[in-house]
């Protein structure tokens, strides 16, 4: 028979996955000969097994259970139920990681009419005992038995008011005698059933409990922004209780071996006598900080501190316990390595290498590269965050803190910018248009839009903070003002917003700009002599390439081309290119941005100095160029000089069901073959500028994307190839390019041996991809996920986290085919998920030379490779 | 050395691929003894290679033509370029199938200033020879150098007004010798050089023409139309010229062994006395019948007479042939296979198997399942369609001829057909409103949309004529008439439509209905004892399922839900339903529609008698079923007595940047499970009724659209199963039923494993997953793939024949992935291409068990089944 229960002297570290982190550790500290109360664990295939069993608790369990439960009783002399020696039992769930208050605890367990007579008689302390008891039915009833706990205070509140008094110590024993009959009154009435009187019931009923909170909708909520999976269930552990609560020699408190927050080397706790752990927790006493258990209970004291170090020796990184002192006697309830911040575990990981205790290996790996996301945005000052008051809350859609005076429109942010003003733009929602204005801008707010609005994929990339779809405020672009209930903000008001949180503040607050630390500098380095994936950065001017570069980049893997065509110079060019009649015009009006296109580049090779740029030609449906309302149509009619009908029925001609599956990417190439003649001209162009005037060996990377047929590719980059040797006859040198392709057509990944015949690299741009292999649009999956999310389909948002199932499954088999048909194609990402650690480690896994991501991802993605490198080794 | 050259006598006609269709049957006839000039074929690789070789012949492959000419000029007796004997040739493209007048022919080349000395010594008439030298220089100049041969047209014409004469035939052989004089200086002048004197250089310069036509536009858009691959090159085909113009004793002419148009087993052909073939083809002359022959050459007409009978024996297949006459000499210039009408094609091979010329297999391999379309729909009376003239053509979108009276609204059709009109319904666009306009009307014209527009697929499915994208018309829907130039067509009057070839006729045309002759009924009896692939229909109404049986359907693939709730009866419980506020008011609403659902089941079970029904839940966006201008939403609402900006807000919280990406398909199930509640109980409900009021077993398929993953689908199917054994329940009676789902989101396919775990079958949703795989919406792609055609970049349209690279290899792994997992499943494509015969062939390959297609293309279906058996039988 299956063993589904482990009594803790059964257990050890090693066996996190089936005990849970909390009965593992447990199991742990009583191997060290800590002063753990004993108890057992019923382990997650136990809550496997009971999801599976629609809900119910299998006979073999239940008789391990209660096998364990007599062992348990033998060893500390109590029983069950006992009028002299009653034993009590608390009750909690236990993870493989760690879930804060994601679920549930019962405590005090075992109690019943009888056992609380020994209880009292036990302590000597009537007055506690019926405490306890009506606590344990409020308890049970609430978390195991759903009755709304509002019931019970309902009833303690008559009480006391009969009493005449106003705190629930006031009470006497008597007084919550009467508590407990009405509590008990209150559950038959509520459950047709008196309150149970057996512990072997409560206890059956409570480990139930505890396996369905496993997927109540916190939990569900908590795994899925902690990449938790859903099947792991979480075990649950029944222990002796002991009280901190029994009178001035008894406490409770927790400690972290090192400071949390900072990472310092030096214990960092709070206590506080005659109360249990939740006391702790809900915050009604101030808990006393640990240096004061010194002074009042040295011995106490001592043997904690020499217990914190052998654990964190043991454990060989910094812990988080919880301890109780009763009557006198120290017992650990808990250890765990502890969460910390960003800073601290920078600290922390190589504090400990140079002490020793850990390899720089194993520092690599301390650190959650998603944690370094808030050292490298600006933050708010903690002391002025505290005292503010959000006006609103909106998505947390791109990190940092930004503070600044409100613009409605990009133009007007653009001027406010340039008269030296800190900007934050405010809009409905974003469009290509806006692009100049979110540039200049310190934070974007709108009103509408999600995770994965343009604004917020924007903002992302830019490293701007952004709150978005913050539905609470009211536009009003016309008349410059928003509103948020009753309060007004006019233009050049000042508002200050939250992208960690998406929190909006009505008023200047101030920021604290990212610092690397030297920590910082350390691990990274220590990273990067690891990692064997390379990281780039996707950046589309010389700002951000500069800011990649400062982030630790080795090149750029994605150079969008269309941010450069909507700048104000280009845009009416780019305009005419679209209306133009005849292939002569639209090649005049291509003359017009060759000049500029080539300065661009020209400024972001400047700024890489040979590292390797890839630029991916013109992308989005031509009619993103164009206005779409009347109004505008007809201005920009009469501005280029023809009639507003003609231009009308061009925005007509062009508009689409389906944009993200239109007249795009390679597509317009194949259509207008002369656009990717002059983006290739320009390219190549600055390419040897560049390198007479600068003497830096350049490789431009050319990339044809939305490519999903061998034939497509084959004939645009016929003409990549035939400008590219035009242009070097002409300038008489001879350079290195490349010309490859972007994958993130699914059928481009099924063919990815034709296509390899005919790229020199590939590089996965699986935002697309997951688009078309889901078969949904990011812009319009935000009205559904939500439900997939609740309803347990998706655990994670598919656009942040690769979906390695399918999307991943695609990949793979591109990286196959291609390398069979070319074994010396470069391969990489420059999908969104390029900066998430875990897509970071698939990539690494199956094989790609690099990763791009946004500037600010670079070191996450450095940190993360390198990770996937240590942990490919074990 | 590769041999890149044969003589005919070293051919055979099992080399079609090597030498073409024409090299492999001249050498087939000189094998049988003949009567065929000498000549020699260049093969189909020489053709590749030359394409291989940018465009240049290779030296090994020229030098084999000028041995392969000496040799024929030995056989002949004759030299090129001699002066008293001159060999002269005629250069003729010839592909591995027929393409007839794509590619290019020259005549008489060998011809040169001395030659033509030499051809009118020997046929005594100097006329004859300058004729044909200036014809040469001509078609030379024009066809192998591309001068305009206008230029030339306009010499003849200068010579001609100076002389005098109106023909060509009054010229005599001076004035054409100055002809010749200044045509030699056109082609310096244009050319730069003289015209090639040297037959040499003459003929490797037709070769390379010859190779070139391959690839020009209307090569390559035939190829499209008839699925020809763009690899397989043309064959050159180089013979001795022989004369049908060398005065009464000679003639030209063509003949078939049957009647192509009627299949009648009688010799049937033309010709024309002292005229070349040309002359046949260009219509100058009207030909004599081949009866005639008989009376002026009885020996001539006997001798062929026995040469047909014989190569229709040889070949076991109707012969369509080419012969010269020269001075009383028979030649053969060609044989091959004859074109036929799919009557004629059904009645030779049913004729040939009665004959015991052909097996019953081999007579269902010579019917080409395409052609049976034409059978299928009815046509226009073809007398009356000579006289008429077409006013404007569009697309034919969907095949048929009809006539009818001009309306130009849904509503006003329906009414117009209730009052016993025949309605041609005229619209600038349809959408999914106008679905009972459609069904009401003979015939359907659009102004605006492709052949993938809602009007074309919807006119498709139904089977109902459709010319679609008729730009040239302009609509005036207030107006109520239409205007093509200045004529103008108001409601009421009279047009006819061709679907099969897209012309619009400003009157009324008599059709005729088609007729499932006994030819028809006994060739798709032998398909159906052959194949093992099912067929069924999609069909979403009671007449739609009749029509499918009436052609052979056995069940029902696809019954979309959605078409009922367009309904009027139906839309306003619909649109009730979409603004519920509540739960609760959209069970309402929901209420309202279920018995209507439930009857529209209970119709169509009945009709089906018992054979397996796919019902599709809901898959459209919830926005297609509201009105989406200003003005329609304020009636709407007005009506549905909520306010205009409640409907507005409505409309534009569900509107969406791509719907075909967006809330839609199963994902509405997820987010309003109560609205596949109702639909499951509608479908149950019906299926117990039926089974109690007429006995038939009735075995419902519940089919779940728009899965990517498989928590996905089991969320959905919990909810159809929980609401399927309630209704059980309720009724007191168990029947099966079948929960499956569509595979049309690639992610589906590549994680069929897991989703087989779920479904008890698959359908193929190939239209989608055709979307889904290349990245394009067929909504928007007409607008780009012209120019994918145009540059050979496709080949077919993916949304006519499955795309076996690409999509075709996410079917087979969802095959493979989905029987590992459930051995028993049932598998089938319920997509457009489950009518494409080659599609039909590759699903019968990959194991699939039925096709589902629109009951119109049923009969194509089971053919192409039967072939796809037979052919895999090989």
């Amino acid at each position: 028979m299956k063993k589904y229960v482990y009594l803790f002297s059964e257990g050890n570290a090693n066996m996190r996955n089936l005990l849970g982190g909390k009965g593992a550790n447990l199991a742990e500290m009583m191997n060290l000969g800590l002063p753990v109360p004993p108890g057992f664990t019923v382990t997650t295939e136990a809550c496997t097994r009971y999801y599976e069993d629609g809900q119910t608790i299998a006979p073999e369990i239940e008789e391990q259970i209660y096998e364990a439960m007599e062992k348990v009783e033998k060893i500390v002399g109590k029983k069950f139920g006992d009028i002299d020696n009653p034993f009590l039992v608390s009750v909690r769930s236990g993870a493989r990681v760690s879930m804060p208050g994601m679920m549930d605890t019962i405590l005090n367990l075992g109690l019943n009419d009888v056992a609380v007579e020994g209880l009292a008689k036990q302590t000597n302390n009537e007055r506690f005992a019926y405490d306890s008891y009506r606590r344990f039915i409020q308890m049970f009833s609430d978390v195991v038995m759903g009755i709304d706990k509002n019931k019970f205070e309902k009833i303690l509140d008559e009480v006391k008011e009969k009493k005449g008094v106003k705190h629930d110590v006031e009470l006497t024993a008597e007084d919550l005698k009467e508590v407990v009959k009405r509590f008990k009154e209150l559950y038959k009435q509520e459950m047709g059933v008196e309150f149970p009187q057996d512990p072997k019931v409560q206890l059956l009923e409570a480990v139930k409990a505890v396996f369905r909170s496993w997927n109540n909708p916190r939990a569900i909520v908590y795994r899925r922004m902690n990449d938790i999976p859903s099947d792991w269930g979480t075990a649950v552990n029944v222990q002796a209780m002991v009280f901190g609560n029994m009178g001035n020699d008894s406490g409770t408190g927790v400690a972290f071996t090192r400071n949390p927050a900072t990472g310092e080397k030096k214990i960092y706790g709070e206590f506080l006598m005659n109360a249990q752990g939740e006391d702790v927790v809900a915050g009604i006493r101030t808990p006393e900080p640990l240096d004061k258990l010194r002074e009042t209970m040295p011995e106490i004291y001592n043997q904690f501190i020499q217990i914190a170090e052998t654990l964190e020796k043991h454990y060989r990184d910094m812990q988080d316990m919880e301890f109780t002192i009763e009557r006198g006697k120290l017992y650990m309830l808990q250890t765990r390595n502890g969460k910390r911040t960003a800073a601290a575990a920078l600290k922390i990981a190589v504090d400990m290498v140079a002490e020793g205790l850990i390899t720089k290996e194993e520092a690599i790996l301390r650190v959650d590269p998603k944690q370094l996301d808030a050292l490298l945005h600006p933050t708010f000052d903690p002391e002025a965050l505290k005292k503010a008051k959000p006006i609103a809350k909106g998505l947390p859609a791109s990190p940092g803190a930004a503070t600044g005076q409100v613009y409605f429109t990009a133009e007007e942010a653009v001027e406010a910018a340039k008269q030296g003003k800190k900007v934050i733009l405010v809009r409905a929602e974003t469009s290509p248009e806006d692009i100049e204005g979110m540039y200049a801008a310190q934070g974007i707010l709108t009103a509408r839009g999600g995770m994965t609005s343009h604004a917020a994929v924007v903002a992302r990339g830019i490293g701007t903070c952004c709150v978005a779809g913050c539905e609470q405020i009211r536009i009003n672009e016309e008349g410059k003002y928003f509103t948020v209930g009753d309060k007004v903000f006019k233009e050049g008001d000042y508002i200050s917003l939250d992208g960690n949180t998406g929190y909006v503040y009505g008023e200047e607050l101030p920021t604290q700009d990212p610092s690397m630390t030297g920590d910082f500098a350390t691990l990274m380095e220590w990273a990067d002599q690891v990692r064997t994936l390379k990281v780039r950065a996707n950046a589309d001017t010389p700002i951000d390439a500069a800011q990649a570069l400062k982030f630790g980049a080795e090149g750029i893997g994605l150079c969008r081309t269309e941010h450069m065509f909507f700048d104000e110079d280009r845009i009416p060019a780019v305009r005419e290119m679209i209306v133009a009649r005849t292939e002569e015009e639209r090649r005049k009006a291509l003359a017009k941005l060759l000049p500029m296109q080539k300065n661009d580049f020209k400024a972001i090779y400047e700024v890489m100095e040979g590292r390797p740029v890839t630029i991916r030609l013109l992308d989005p449906p031509l009619h993103e160029f164009l206005p779409h309302d009347d109004e505008d149509i007809r201005e920009l009619a009469q501005q280029m000089g023809i009639t507003f009908e003609e231009l009308k029925a061009t925005v007509v001609k062009l508009q689409e069901f389906n944009p993200m599956l239109g007249h795009r990417g390679c597509r317009l190439a194949v259509t207008y073959p002369e656009i990717a003649e002059m983006q290739t001209r320009a390219i190549m162009e600055a390419a040897i500028e560049v390198m007479q005037e600068k003497g830096n060996t350049i490789l431009p990377e050319i990339m044809i994307p939305l490519v999903g047929e061998a034939k497509e590719l084959k004939f645009v980059k016929d003409v990549v190839v035939r400008t590219a040797e035009q242009v070097m006859k002409e300038k008489g040198v001879k350079i290195e390019y490349k010309v490859g392709t972007m994958i993130e057509v699914p059928r481009a990944a099924l063919t990815a041996d034709e296509i390899a015949k005919e790229a020199e690299f590939f590089s996965f741009g699986t935002n697309d991809l997951t688009q078309m292999t889901f078969g949904f649009s990011r812009d319009d999956a935000g009205k559904f996920l939500e439900e997939y999310y609740n309803k347990n389909i998706f655990e994670s948002d598919p656009f942040a986290k690769l979906d390695q199932v399918g999307v991943g499954k695609l990949m793979k088999m591109a990286v196959e085919l291609g390398r069979a048909a070319r074994p010396d194609i470069k391969m990489g990402i420059c999908g969104e998920h390029g900066g998430d650690p875990s897509s970071v480690e698939f990539c690494h896994r199956i094989g790609l030379d690099y990763v791009s991501c946004s500037p600010y991802r670079v070191p996450i993605a450095r940190l993360a490779a390198a990770q996937a490198k240590l942990r490919e080794n074990k």
